[in-house]
């Protein structure tokens, strides 16, 4: 093993049921690290291109489930399982699945969802 | 709450007792990112400049704790609690902790240490 080129951080923080603002975990993102990491093995870039770790809360629970891509240094949301295999596809071309790419808005709490926490 | 400049990703993988190679928790990283995110809080750097998640294993064990730090992409390793003033005022002025910071031989696990797991 080495150190790899990029670093997956897919929150995993998981509210009780009923928080507004959700969460990652609530949302699927503990299935969605284990088929990520099912997914790196078995196309051979665990090794050295991608780790996929799970992280703690990335602070964009509404718009999860999230993951933070690194060093490239943007965060994924709404992500789901079929998503899986364009995301790998575009880590090999080096290229983003620009339409799962968190915007500045995205960073951003809903006031909605503020109010009732 | 905005994007912020930097993630802090810390280990606080732990592996049971005895494991040869150890653990980030096991060293004590729980308690550092505790630590670290009390002093991010307690600077202002919190909301906007750094945010400290934890993360699953980093697969850097035997030089734990280890910090991921994104995205400049380089890793922290053996850190300890007297270390994180000069890492956060490092963050502050653009610079590293250079003695901290994990080389191309930090990232292979010792051979005597995999003979034993």
């Amino acid at each position: 093993m080495a150190e790899r080129k990029r670093y997956l951080f897919v929150c995993v923080n998981r509210r009780p049921d009923g928080t507004p603002k959700g969460s990652c975990a609530a949302r699927g993102a503990e299935q969605l690290h284990a088929e990520l990491k099912a997914m790196l093995k078995q196309r051979g870039l665990a090794e050295t291109e991608v780790r996929a770790c799970t992280s703690s809360c990335l602070d964009t629970c509404w718009v999860g489930p999230c993951i933070a891509v690194e060093p490239d240094g943007y965060f994924l949301g709404r992500v789901k399982s079929a998503d899986l295999p364009e995301i790998l596809d575009g880590f090999e071309r080096g290229t983003r699945v620009e339409r799962l790419v968190l915007g500045p808005s995205d960073y951003v709490e809903p006031k909605e969802l503020k109010r009732q926490t």
